[in-house]
């Protein structure tokens, strides 16, 4: 402990890195009394189709192209 | 914010689908100052062979045709 | 199980009455092969303080009025 | 409830079933005005590659030999 | 990691103390290629009016007295 | 979604803005097609009482002062 989970999509290797990485740094200026090598980072990925938003599967409303205005997708 | 998130076995999409809209439709009404396009649901699904039940597996209990009495499960 | 937790903001009993038994009919209409009796619910509460939206402690976010546009909070 | 869930590496399924045994039976030891069937365990199998040690992933950390020193893993 | 979650009811602290001794045993001999050290248990206490079983907050369950036949409170 | 949890002891609220604003920055440069103000911080303190890190509960740990060696806690 600390314990940090990150629930999220399905993200490639080199972002876990990054998001690992980021996140620890972040986690051991803060709680700057316990030893870093014990904060641990746990990434959950989920599929869009596990994923409600606003009462939608994430899967469909990314199927109808309503994504970018609700599901916290953005736009082009 | 506010997250629900539902431990169960793995369920098929429709199934999905109904506990998404019907799990938000619960949530927005009792939180009902907040956007209830903010309401995210998880589903996680658990196979049967990362469940304890009364300190069984779950996958080794169904396999012994006991679930119905004990497991959470109906009989028939 | 299965099991329900939700995360939210702190909440009355009244309310967390109705989100236990809307959530509990929904969960066991789907998960229709379990014992109703297996559904459990937990619900959290979350103090302000220890929330952060778009990068902002809510509690910093209602303290400066900004909270109806993004934090998912509805305006009056 | 009690429900117990246990973050790790992935298992086979003879440690699970140890696992979920041993969990339960400390458990009701402890919960022991809760009927011991209500106690439920959850096993979460978590990837190298989604699991973040002292700012690096478990991956590339295993990769590099480090593993034995500092994350959690037993040298030889 | 591995992290242990344990949500259950408040319990006074020499339980804790038990609790946390024996399910480390347990995962220690489960995990054995882990250092022990490194092995995390956490204890969250829910009051009966943030757990729901069937569909019922346990609060309201027990003031029923209908505690000790569904929501898996033992009789006396 | 993207929901980041930490488990952490108690910190004064600066920290928790800190650890807010830090996390979330790291999110959304990983989580880079994701709306920013998506993405949401839960932030839980828990007493030494309630965890166990070597099998002790950090509570008696530190009262015997053997924090420092192993529990995570760094010297002073």
């Amino acid at each position: 402990m600390p314990a940090i989970t990150v629930e999220g999509p399905p993200i490639p290797v080199d972002k876990k890195r990054r998001l690992v990485s980021g996140l620890w740094e972040v986690a051991k200026g803060v709680y700057d009394d316990i030893r870093p090598e014990a904060i641990v980072v746990l990434i959950k990925e989920n599929e869009a189709e596990n994923v409600g938003v606003g009462g939608e599967l994430l899967a469909d409303r990314r199927a109808k192209g309503a994504g970018q205005s609700g599901a916290g997708q953005k736009g082009g």
